[in-house]
Formats: C-alpha cells, structure tokens, sequence
C-alpha cells in the first residue's frame, strides 16, 4: 500500500527543497525568443544520486563520466547540460571538455568538480565550443522557486515544441516529500539524432542502493517504453537526486513510505516519458498500447513496446486506418508466448477484435478514435495476468522532412 | 573454389529445365493493366524442397501448411500463389481455404495434394474470396517459357513497381545447370503490411538436407539482410525446389559442384532480396551497408543490418545529408564489438571518417554521391576480419502517405 500521493501545481525540478536550477543562452544553438541552451540543477546539500545511461557502444564523454561519478555511497551537488551539440565521436577531446564544463560548473557553485554531472545533446562529431561554455557558464544564475526550474527546462531542449515538467509530492508522519523532474527528447538542430534526457530530483533522504533499484525500475517502466523511432542515443540519461532537505527519516525500501516514494518516482517518469512520445518529432498524437492478460509482465511490456515501435501501426493510426492486422504483425514479431485464437483488441474502448478474429465493429467510431490526440489501443491476450504499458506517437511526413532537411 | 557461374538473360524461374508457370488475374485486387494475382509453379518431375518462413509468432495458415510439407525426404510438384490477401489471423477457417487452394491447384494439375504447397500475401485478417479461387485456379495456364516465370512474376505483386527475377548457370562435367528466380517485396492492397515472398527453383538434382542447408545460408546473408521498416510479416518465406532434370549427378555438399550450386543459390537470393530493398515502399534509392574489420561475419552482418534499419539513417540519406553521428549511432546500437577510435567510414569511396572522428571531406562530392540512385555506406571497424552486408531503402514522405491512406 502507498500512502496519498498529490500533483504540485507548477511542479518541476525545482518543486523539492533545496534545489535550484536556471538557463542561460550561451549561443550554440541558433537564437530564438526566449531561447536557452545550457543549463544547471543544483542542491546546497550533497545528493544520493542514481542514474541510468544509453545502452549504445558508442557513448558520449558526458556519460562516461557521469557513470564514474553515480554511484552507492557516492553524492553529488549539480549537474550542468548544454544543447546544441553532444559532445560524441570527437576523440579524446570530449572526455577533456566533459571534465572542463563540470569544473566550470563547480568552481561558478563553490562545491567539488568530482561531485558535479554533465550531459549534452545535440549534434554528434562536432566539439564543444568551449569558449562559450567558459563565458557564460559563470553566468547562470540559479534560484530555488518554479521560474529558476522552468529556465533549466528550456535550456536542455533542442526541437522539442515545449518543455516537460512535474512534481508530485506526499506526507510521512507530517513531513512532506516532494518528488520534481524535467525531461527532454526528440530534436535536432543541425538535422541530427535526438537524445532523451531527464533529472529528477527529491528532498527525501534516500538509501543510495535504494536510491538506484527505485530508479531503475521506474525507468524500465516508463523511459525503457517509449518509441519515437527505434533510434537510441549516444547520450541517454536519466538521474535521480536526493538531498534529504524535506528532514524525514531515511527511506531505504520496505516499508509504506518507501513504497510511497518508489511510486511518486515512478510517477513522474511515467509523465516525463509520456511526454517525450507525445512530443516526438513529426508527431500529431500519443499512442499508448497496453497488452494484458500475457504470460508474463515482461512479455506485455515487450509486446506493447514493439506495436508502439512499429512503423505500420503507427501510420495506421496517423492515418486513422483501423488496420488490426498490424497490431497483430507487430504483437508477434516480439516473439512472446500467445494464443492467435484467444486475442481480442480495442481501439480506445471499442471492440474490434475477438478471439483472434476481427468482428462487426461501427468502422466510423473507429475512425474518429484514432482522430484524436491520444489513442488507446489494447491487446488483451487472455492467457495469463502479464501486464505491461507503452507510449509512442504517430509517424507523419513531417518526421521525414525534419530528418531529411539538409541545408549546405 | 567455384566453377563459373553465368547470368541467364531474361532469367527467370521458368528458366530451370521442367518448370513451368503462369499467372491470371482472378479479380481478388482491383483491376488494372496487365495485372495478375494467381499464379503457379509446376514442375512434372517431384522436386525435393527446401524453405524458410516468418518467424512472427502469428503466422498464416499457408505457412503452417508449408513448413508442414516441406522437408527432408519430401518432394513437391506446385506451389499456388495469391496476392491481394495474406490468409492471416482469419480462424480455422484460415487452413480450410489454404489446403482447399492446394487441392484445386493438385486437381489442376494432375498432382497430389500434399506435394502442392500454396503462399498469400495481402491484407491480413479478411477470408481468401474461395468463390475466385475455384473459379481461377483450373484456368491458370503454366509454360516453360519466359513468359510463363514473368506472368508468375506478376501475379505475386502487391505494389511492388516491377517483377523481380534472375537466373544463373554453371556447368558441371558438361552438364548444365540453372537457378532462377522470382520475389516480392514491399507492398499494399489496401494500405497493409507487406509480405517478403521468393521462389528459386533449379534443374540441379540435390540432396535434400544440403539443399536446406544450402537456402538457410543464402537466405542468412540476404533476405534476412534486408530492411524497408523494420516490421516483420505473418507470411514470408522462401522456397527452393530442385527437380534434377538437368541431368547431372546428385550434388550434396563436399565438392566443386557442390560449392558452385550454393553460391548460384546465394547469388540469385542476394539478386532478388536487393531488388525487394531497391522497391521498398516509398523508396528513392538503394542503400548498401558494408561492415568489414569487425571481430566476427556475425557481429559485421548485425551492424551492417542495424544500419539500413535505422530510421535515421535512412531519411539522412533520403535528404543527402552525410551526418555520420547517425552511422555511428546505428552501428553502436548493435552492441557489437568496436573500439570507436579506430572507426573509418565511407560513402561510397569518399572517406568522411577516419579513426572515429570525421575528416575535412570536400562535403559537394558526398552530397552528389548521396543523390545517386544507389549509395554505398562502408564501416570499417579494423578490429578483425568480420565482414557482412545489408540492404535497405531511404524512408521518404511518400512511405507515410501509402501507408497512412485509409480510404473508407
């Protein structure tokens, strides 16, 4: 059981104490109103930090680092991101530039270079304009309230169409944990590959082991299932803080308070990751697929991923087709345990499927489901209690212009 | 070493001594010039067989049918095509109308029943129209001309833009050989997924566990080596047939013959799974992945596949943008063995990359290269000796639109 758990109106990264963010414009991505394109998050008070990387081989110097500087027993105090440029495939100079920006970071902030992140995204193969980051890094200036967070927000965009923000927050014997983040996902500035990036940050005192399998498991649920187009980057980061600020007792898993922040975490990746799907590139909708009644939870969480990664589902539905025969390629190409005679599935809450056969459906209901903003297709598999959940967005003309545009 | 091999001109699968084929149009698509969509293979000598299938874990009907029939010590004389309709997740009923097609191509043709195998391909989840099939099936004529293979060619269309058919000789000891060939690609009736179906057919006489063998292989390097958009048919498979006419001595590996047989068979494989990547839905031009320098075939194949697979590898090359962060980016996501500072890459003979970080190319000559209707993308690892290749298509607007049309 979990104990209440409550939205924080204007929620961000900023919502739990003892943290502050900001943004500045330090001009490595191409100017706009109201633009920023490097950022930091930062706690007074060192952080349990937890974190989950991109599985590529080839990985940002960013990464590297952070994944040397996460850790049981290790704490950090900020993490500084730019956009525009991922800091990838450019030699030894990016694990050099990586560490610079993390000094710059540290000495602006007065705490520990070793206990200070970094990310990037943006363009691969292209180094770091460090003279930017050594001018305006020093600049940014951090504040502790929902504009300080928003500004961080819009620093680690690249052309997402707006930024992704939460907080929830619940009670513990009168104290009140909070639970902010921020994400970001598909963009491109130079037409390039997107990274998803995400910090979450709490002022719940947190066991570091707890800390990470918490993290880890709410990232499987909700990062780990999201689709915009099968490509995964050399720069995919997710970190979760805590910096004990909110003065409760030590949350270290096995008890309702535990259980509680183990669910506010995973809530609000779950809105971060949903958001990402919603804002993918080209993209006019959200599919969410949820598969039931499968063997196991980890055969629904692959079977959902693989219909809302599925190129043909996803223009089916961008073009309203009610094509189940596509859902039925895509739930068998991932290979799981089924019975084709006992599948039904529903577009929204509209049966179009029943045992394995399509039936005598209202086609124009059908139709104007798949015309709204988000589209709920169901696969039940009725042979077990396997449950899993996966977002993704439809798939329009608009991501091929945006990813073909080249302009020499 | 091989014999010689050479191109038959106007090759087809009719071109193997004993087979004969034709195609009719029995009206299961909408009509149009020229347009077929039944056909048959016959041979009148019994054929040992060998075939791979979908491994979708919901399959058609005409696939258990197959995988039931074909087999070592198994010969068939026909097989009986229809496209328009893949005979997929349609019930029970799916077997009755798949062995009743056979038993009216068996009927035709003076053969039994269980040596006629029968494939679809079209749109999943609606009943092969049995009324056509009675109606069609005893009116297709087969010859063991040219004109028989192309009206076969035809009638398994789907929107592919042409047929696709080679075939190859060799002598052994004065006696000639033949391998031709027919396949399918990409298509759509209404707007569905596609089905990957080929046809090899030779006079050699050949053991049937080496001829298994022998199609397992060429199909791991080129069919299995192919990407339109990464989604996976109910209804693929290949079939290879062998009928011995020619009149030469039993091939069953081990010898020149042997050696010279399999690499016809891959050539025509790697012929025909080419044409199907270059007539991919929406597609401007063949991509070629070549990976060498990798630890292992098997690590090169994966890269080079998760390369021609990659969403934004391909609308990069669709837009001429030579932006390697997305090679790198693909070839990585194979989680293979690599050590990136030692990466060179290629488009087709122009370095752009060398040791893992891009080179002053003169950009013109890579964006003309890119134009071309054929681009060949080369990574080389220089860890090993691994070498493997893929084929895929750029992705273009015009792939979402045929794939979003729905027209109710």
């Amino acid at each position: 059981m979990t104990l209440p758990i409550a939205s924080v109106p204007n929620g961000t990264v900023t919502s739990a104490k003892g943290f502050s963010a900001g943004g500045v414009f330090a001009g490595i991505k191409t100017p706009g109103p109201d633009k920023k394109d490097l950022g930091i998050i930062y706690s007074e008070q060192p952080c349990a930090v937890a974190g989950t990387f991109s599985q590529n081989t080839i990985i940002s110097s960013t990464v590297v680092l952070d994944q040397e500087r996460v850790g049981t027993d290790k704490t950090v105090h900020a993490v500084v991101v730019n956009s525009g440029c991922a800091n990838t495939a450019v030699g030894e100079q990016g694990m050099i530039d990586a560490k610079e920006m993390t000094k710059l970071a540290a000495e602006h902030l007065g705490v520990s270079e070793e206990q200070t992140l970094v990310s990037s995204t943006g363009v691969i193969g292209v180094e770091i304009p460090m003279a930017l980051m050594r001018e305006f890094i020093p600049q940014i200036e951090v504040t502790a309230d929902t504009h300080g967070g928003n500004e961080f927000a819009k620093a680690i965009l690249t052309t997402d169409k707006r930024t992704k923000e939460i907080a929830v927050s619940f009670d513990v014997d009168g104290v009140t944990h909070t639970v902010g983040g921020v994400s970001k996902g598909s963009g491109m500035i130079h037409p390039n590959m997107a990274t998803m990036l995400a910090y979450v940050a709490t002022d719940a005192k947190v066991d570091s082991a707890f800390l990470q399998s918490t993290l880890s498991e709410a990232v499987k649920l909700s990062f780990n299932q999201i689709d915009v187009d099968g490509d995964q980057s050399t720069n995919d980061t997710v970190l979760l803080m805590a910096n004990g600020e909110a003065g409760g007792s030590e949350i270290s898993g096995g008890d309702e308070a535990s259980e509680t922040f183990a669910e506010a975490v995973r809530q609000v990746c779950e809105f971060l990751a949903i958001e990402i799907a919603r804002d993918g590139e080209g993209a006019t909708k959200l599919i969410e697929v949820t598969v039931d009644g499968a063997a196991s939870d980890d055969d629904a969480l692959l079977a959902s991923r693989s219909c809302a990664a599925s190129m043909l589902v996803k223009t089916a539905v961008y073009g309203r087709d009610p094509n189940w025969g596509r859902i039925f390629m895509a739930v068998g190409k991932a290979e799981i345990k089924l019975d084709e005679a006992k599948i039904d599935c529903y577009v929204n809450d509209i049966q179009i499927v029943a045992e394995g056969k399509g039936i005598s459906y209202n086609v124009q209901s059908v139709v104007s489901a798949l015309g709204g903003d988000e589209v709920r297709l169901r696969v039940a598999l009725n042979i077990g209690d396997g449950y899993g959940r996966a977002w993704g967005c439809d798939l329009t003309e608009e991501y091929v212009v945006f990813n073909s545009a080249y302009t020499t």
